[in-house]
């Protein structure tokens, strides 16, 4: 126990999300118990469980985040910025959520999301409702209902195809460079039809 | 209508999903069970079974049918149609099947949807699906990864504000041209960024 407790990690939800990502990614998220987890660490599985609802609350705890920093993104656009301005600066808020320090622990959740359908299931219910937060949104800010669905889904899909592209092997370009390099992309692929 | 429906439609599949769309209305989808839809038309649970995996398979029946008409309008488009180009040939094929005839039963069903949550993420999770699969089709089309899924994404994305708009009291516009007024939506969004 003192020996755990001078490592590098201090906090004990920090010990056990590590301990949790290790098992998740060599037995499998769904062969993984919060015992097990606890044990790896010197802890109960009842301490585990006053720090986590449940063993997916490891891996989706920022999520909460994740939206206020998009909202906060949204927040700060000009007034009279065009919809699509809106949600790029609500993408650029939610690229300083993935800094480079973070490439490798979002490299490894999604390496353990991509093993388990029902998580990615969960990932994307997740991402469709901070559309529809962002959508509504934009309504707020007089934009259109239809604009404001299109603006907020494309950003969600900007996202979602930058995110794929930072974490994949070999990429070092920053999350929010692969942000501005996709929304490039979708106004190319927009514009020729 | 419904009642209409019963009369008509001869086959027992057709009579059992009139009574199904009806009772989910009326009761909730969650309140409804399959022995009680059968009922409804002088059938046993066992018959309701034969025809449908569960009750669910009442509402998302035709799915694959759109999936298939969607790969069939991307095998459509010219060999060097653009990707969005090819995207608007899928969602052309797509139009095809949400006849002014379907409409009613479209209305009813987004209802039920609507009013479930499960059913909700049930219908964006296979939507999600269409576009992997769109995405898939474009790739073997020669078109690179990124644009292919920002492409299928904007498709989907362009089909689900469509349908919702399709749906809305008082739209009178055909579903096919409910698509060409959100895809000159979309282009001028993203355009004006």
């Amino acid at each position: 126990m003192l020996d755990l407790m001078v490592r590098w990690e201090p906090g004990t939800r920090s010990r056990l999300q590590a301990a949790a990502m290790d098992l998740f990614v060599r037995h499998g998220f769904e062969q993984t118990t919060a015992a097990e987890i606890a044990a790896e660490v010197g802890l109960s599985e009842r301490t585990f469980f006053r720090h986590f609802v449940d063993k997916r609350e490891v891996l989706f705890d920022g999520q909460h985040l994740l939206e206020e920093a998009f909202l906060d993104g949204v927040a700060a656009a000009e007034p009279d910025a065009s919809p699509m301005r809106t949600i790029e600066s609500a993408l650029d808020a939610a690229a300083a959520f993935f800094s480079d320090e973070r490439r490798s622990w979002s490299v490894l959740r999604q390496t353990i999301i991509d093993a388990n359908p029902p998580l990615q299931e969960r990932e994307l219910l997740k991402l469709a409702g901070v559309a529809r937060v962002m959508a509504s949104a934009l309504r707020d800010r007089g934009v259109p209902a239809d604009a404001a669905a299109l603006a907020a889904e494309s950003g969600l899909t900007v996202f979602g195809v930058a995110f794929q592209a930072w974490v994949s092997p070999g990429e070092t370009r920053s999350f929010r460079a692969v942000v501005h390099d996709v929304l490039a992309t979708l106004g190319a692929v927009v514009a020729d039809a």
